[in-house]
């Protein structure tokens, strides 16, 4: 299969690249790094980023921003920063990307942990998260050609010990079951689902 | 109380203004109707809607359009109809709201059944629905001087049968229904919940 890596190179895709790129032909996509460069916040950017790759079979994102803050002093332009990328970019990876990837294949989102058991300050990324999954389930039964579409919703991951304190009493998931989570969505054949993982 | 409705000359807020005006001061408001005007897609609009309305007890939002079409054909800003509407609309009504709102006041915010029961057109509306769901369990934990958050989730209205054909075995539901969660939302104590009316 030919897959796409958005965040290829972030805590979690270098561990989902590091694992498909053994069978597969894996193309690492990133902000900056990677074989090929996309702003996941610019629809511009990403149909350009879909020109040069041309058909693919499964496309997976680990990147995307949001704004962690006190909800107290949260304003329209800091609840927009998740907005912009973490939400708008991953949908228009698929509304874009849809045009583009082969029939029986796949697209791989992640929310998080946030949108149903919330923290202080991650009012933003709860949101971001809960619009994402809603959104996987309702393309579901829409996408032509048999593509499907699944959301990887991991708690904080045991990699990322500085968030921790904002995590109180959360038990950190392994990279390991992250990662397999993200080979059930590309390799398994569901669809609509919302794999937790925590 | 001092109640604000938005959207009150609506389907839904026709019905929930009847019900509270009996007993509380409402201010009505809505994009080109009521008391006084607000378009909740303009975060300035929404500013200078609070400042003159003052403090307030009570916020019910029942207001908000999403797009509504095919995946296949859905852009960038098709999808951004219902973000910049339905969602940063209510959102910003609550980010804003709260510097006003007296202290054990309350929002109650609408999103719909497509969040979990997603029909074929409505992929932005179920986004729509999941961030707003979302939200409203961060914001409930944060929101300060005892300040609640809910979220009513209706299904189709028996009022509204021009949508019928486009939810296929949806039982509609009686408008007192929906208005009665309403009710539990404002007049109750409970907070951070999703009242689902279908």
């Amino acid at each position: 299969m030919k897959i796409i890596i958005v965040g290829a190179t972030g805590t979690i895709g270098k561990h989902v690249t590091s694992a498909l790129e053994k069978e597969h032909e894996v193309i690492k996509a990133g902000s900056k790094s990677g074989d090929l460069q996309v702003d996941i916040s610019s629809p511009e950017s990403i149909e350009r980023f879909f020109e040069q790759v041309g058909s693919f079979d499964a496309l997976v994102n680990t990147s995307g921003n949001g704004h962690f803050g006190p909800l107290g002093t949260m304003k329209d332009a800091d609840f927009r920063i998740g907005i912009n990328s973490k939400l708008m970019g991953q949908i228009n990876l698929v509304l874009t990307g849809q045009h583009y990837i082969n029939p029986k294949g796949s697209f791989t989102l992640t929310a998080g942990i946030l949108t149903e058991d919330p923290i202080v300050l991650g009012a933003n990324l709860s949101a971001v998260g809960g619009a994402l999954e809603a959104f996987a389930k309702a393309a579901a039964i829409e996408l032509d050609n048999n593509v499907r579409i699944n959301v990887i919703s991991p708690g904080v991951v045991a990699e990322s010990p500085h968030y921790f304190p904002f995590f109180p009493g959360h038990i950190p998931v392994t990279m390991d079951r992250v990662t397999q989570a993200y080979l059930k969505s590309v390799l398994g054949a569901q669809t609509g689902q919302v794999y937790k993982v925590f």
